[in-house]
Order: C-alpha cells, then sequence, then structure tokens
C-alpha cells in the first residue's frame, strides 16, 4: 500500500466563496481546523500551487485531498462529475490526481434525465459520509439548506437522485433587488409570519405570485412591514419542503446548523416529516477518509 | 354636466418607469401620443404641478386623468385601492380630484383573502375599457406579460379576481446576478430550446429547481450554452401558464404585443388555450374615456 495511506493527511471543503482546511491523523481523526474566504472566487488556477504550499508550510507536507467546486472547471483542475447512481468507490476511481503534488480531488455527481440536469459538487461527500460513518441509514432522503439546496436521494449507500433549489438564492435575490428591495431586512425567524408563509405555499404554491404577495401584504396591512422578511422566507422554504413528494411520514437527514436547520425543520414537521440533524462537517470528512481508503 | 365633459382631455398612463400622454377628442380619439422615461421613479411628489403645466403646454389647457403608479405611495398623491369586484363606475366614484389642477387619479384596485394579498395600478383600466370597447367579452380571462405579469378574471364587467406573477422580474434578476448570471444572455425567441423550457414548467414544476437545472444542463451538455436565456424563458412563462387552473379550452385576451405577446401565445397554446390579442393602450384608452363619462 502506499506510504500516505497510513499518514497523517490534510482535508480540504473547498467552496466557492469559503474554505476549510483539516488537519487529520492517519486514523481520520480532527487536529485542528481552519476555516477562510479563500474560496475559488478568490483564487486563479496558477494560484493553487503557491497555495498549497503555504497550507503545507502551517499544516505540515502531508497528503491533500479536496472536495467541492475546487474541482470545477472554475477551480484547479477539473475533476469531472461522475453520473448517478454514486456512491464512495465511485467518486474514489473517479478522483483526480494532480502530478507531482501529492494532491487529490474528488469529483461530483451529475444527473441527466429526458426532462432534467443536475449537478453537486462537496455535497456528495457529506451525505455518502454521514452513511459510511453510521450517522445515516443507506437508504435516505437528505437535505442540505443553504444558497443552493440540496435534496439527496439514497439507496444501498448509493446516490441514486438529487434536486437543487436556489430557494437560497432567490431570497438573497429579491431581498436585495427589484421590488421587494428593502422590504426584506426584518429578522427572520420561527414565528407567526414565518409559519404564515410556510403555510401559504406548503401544497401547490405559484412561488412567482406569492412572492409579489409579500409587497401586497404589506400594502394592504395583511402582515407587518417587519415580518416582511420571515413571511418571504417561509413562502421559499415552504415551496421547497412543498416540492418533495410524499412528505408525510418519511426522515429528513438534515445536513445543516443553525437558524436554516432550525427553520427546515419547522417546515419539514409541519408537513408530517421528521427531522434527524447531522453534522456536515463529520459526513464530510468521514467521506473523504473512506475515499482515502479505497485509493490505497 | 361639468363643461369638461365634453372637452378634449389628456390622459396620462404613468407608470414606475415609462408614461405614455395622450392627447384626446371629447370623443375619445387619440389627436397625439408621446411616450417618454418621466415614470413616477423619475419625479419627486412636488415635481408633479410643474410637470402637468408643462404637458398643457405642450397640449392645451385641459382637464387630465391619469392612471398607474401615479396614484401609488411612491407617486403624487393616493388613489387608495378599491377592492374587488370592481368595475369602472367603481374606479370612478373612488377617483381622487387634485384639487385646483383638474387633475383626476384613477386608484387602482387590491384583493385580499384568508391567505393572499394582491394589487394592481393601471392595468384594470386596460381590461375594464377592452371589456367597455367590445373588445372582449364581459366575462373573461386576462393576461398582461411583464415584469409583473397580471391575470385578471372578470365576470359581468368586474374584476372579480387577479393574480400577478414575478416572472419577468425573476427572469432579469437571474440573468443579471448570482450564478447564473452571464449565462443567459443569449437571444430569447421561439424555437426548440424556448419549447423545452416550456414543456420541463408547464405541469408541475419546481421552479427554483428547474432553474438551477439551466447551469446543470449547459454543463452536462444538455443544451447549448447560447440556448440558455430561451430556455430559461420557457421554465419561467411555462410555470406562469402552468398555474392557471383549466386553461385547456380556455380563452385567454392578451394585453401585449411584440415578443411577449408571442412568447405567451405559444405557451397558452401549448396546454390547450386560445388567444385573442388585443391592444392594450386601446384598452386603456377605452376605460378612462368611461370613467370621464361616469364622473360627468
Amino acid at each position: 500500500m502506499p506510504a500516505d495511506t497510513y499518514s497523517a493527511y490534510i482535508a480540504i471543503d473547498w467552496g466557492t466563496t469559503n474554505r476549510r482546511i483539516y488537519s487529520m491523523t492517519r486514523g481520520g481523526a480532527v487536529i485542528e481546523t481552519v476555516r477562510d474566504d479563500r474560496g475559488v472566487l478568490a483564487m486563479r488556477p496558477e494560484d493553487y500551487p503557491a497555495e498549497i504550499a503555504r497550507i503545507r508550510e502551517r499544516f505540515g507536507d502531508r497528503p491533500v485531498i479536496a472536495a467541492g467546486m475546487v474541482g470545477s472547471t472554475r477551480g484547479w483542475q477539473e475533476a469531472a462529475y461522475v453520473p448517478a447512481p454514486a456512491d464512495l468507490a465511485t467518486l474514489a476511481r473517479a478522483a483526480t490526481r494532480i502530478g507531482g503534488q501529492d494532491v487529490t480531488i474528488v469529483p461530483g455527481v451529475s444527473l441527466l434525465t429526458d426532462v432534467r440536469a443536475d449537478v453537486m459538487r462537496g455535497e456528495e461527500v457529506q451525505v455518502l459520509g454521514a452513511i459510511a460513518a453510521g450517522l445515516a441509514p443507506a437508504d435516505g432522503l437528505f437535505a442540505q439548506p443553504g444558497t443552493h439546496n440540496k435534496w439527496v436521494r439514497t439507496e444501498g449507500g448509493r446516490i441514486t437522485d438529487f434536486t437543487t433549489t436556489m430557494t437560497g438564492e432567490l431570497f438573497a435575490l429579491v431581498k436585495g433587488h427589484g421590488i421587494l428591495a428593502g422590504m426584506l431586512d426584518g429578522p427572520v425567524t420561527d414565528g407567526t409570519a414565518f409559519r404564515d408563509g410556510l403555510s401559504r405555499c406548503s401544497g401547490a404554491c405559484d412561488l412567482t405570485a406569492a412572492l409579489f404577495g409579500v409587497r401586497a401584504s404589506v400594502l394592504l396591512g395583511r402582515i407587518a412591514a417587519q415580518d416582511a422578511g420571515a413571511y418571504a422566507s417561509g413562502l421559499l422554504i415552504g415551496n421547497d419542503i412543498g416540492a418533495v413528494p410524499d412528505m408525510d411520514g418519511t426522515t429528513v437527514h438534515l445536513l445543516s446548523g443553525g437558524l436554516l436547520a432550525e427553520l427546515y425543520t419547522v417546515g419539514i414537521e409541519a408537513r408530517g416529516g421528521r427531522v434527524v440533524s447531522l453534522d456536515s462537517h463529520a459526513g464530510f470528512l468521514a467521506g473523504l477518509h473512506a475515499i482515502r481508503e479505497y485509493l490505497s
């Protein structure tokens, strides 16, 4: 087996705007973590070798394994998507080794059917790693709320289907631009306004009409101005959850923390689903560690 | 009867960003039209009297009747919404007369139910005017595509229900900002890509997922990069039309011209609807003229 299989290593979750570097023991335990804003958008392709050298100065001259947008066409070097269904062994087989650097980049997963296309990079490691670590069953439904929320279905430890929704991005767009700009700056928390929005969009919902209705609801005094942000958040999250069929009685494994996890939990439970909260970092690290073992 | 009932007059469609001024005969025929960008956003409330004076310098010292955002809280003087159901007589009764100016501002229409709120300003005059002019039946379904598309239902010549969808605004937002920015700049025309988008979203459609799918479809080669704008337009228009129940066999009175009218016609016919195209300016002017008659 290669020497690096049993060495300590460096794991990187290298996303679009942020990056999380983990110094790992050879057994897969975290020694130290650093999070910064040196995401893919802050880098040019030619910057990466020097960046890796800086990381090794700090954490030691160890093998690096990275996942996320670093492997996209906008990143360092493309690690082409593997089509679903995919498991950790599939990801390991398709991993890209950067010559002379001892850096491995994990590919993303793609989905292509007659009617739709979807892609993910980084989230697949969290989901499959959570399963590998025994945090979630091999057959499950996962949600990863954020700018681009992923709903992921697994069967037998393989990602068989997934859908990306632009829920977080749309909230940011309508909050920052257009006719709702300046109206959604109030606090977004769980409460009456959020639940009103959830229930408005939990079933069949014409989201583009419901969003215009935020303005009309304030103009006509249906909701208070300071509640408009929470109401709009409820509409968008309600619509997101509402698009998942058969939620009643379903368990959703939620790879998220903080406020978003809280709001999605309220929305999922309102539709009769159950939530199991998972640590997305633990999932990510378990996934990368398993991929390293497959590579040995 | 007041002297101005039988005088020539000035009709103004005074919107958010644009304004259309019509010099009218006393019988309601157009003498001259001027369109400019002196919309509500370009004006302060104190600018209006001088603006009206300038308009009268050009078109004569005549009564003015105006509709649109000029009557909103962001305009000159608020003409409070009248609740649906509303007809032209309702609008006339609630019109705001600006003291000493011989200017009449027509109110908008509001809708408030247990679950939703909506408002319109200006579009109600087009719809009810089209009916008054015999261009459309008293019981009908109207669409007014644009930044904020209105779907309006009338019964017995009254607006009984309506829905505003942010279809055009959302297209502009995702085209200009966020992950799709720069991907949707190709030509938007009727063609294979537009119809592919239409059909993707013509039934139950999770719009926020379908929009992310634009990027994935380009990345995976499902659609060509230059077709992404037309495809995204098809998604949004398909979703907009898809939210209208019972479209099959329904006649839609389309108050729109140019490319948008063409694209909506394709989408409505794809769902089994029929389209009657109406001249929105003719509807607007017939509506204002009828309101003048009610005011006499």
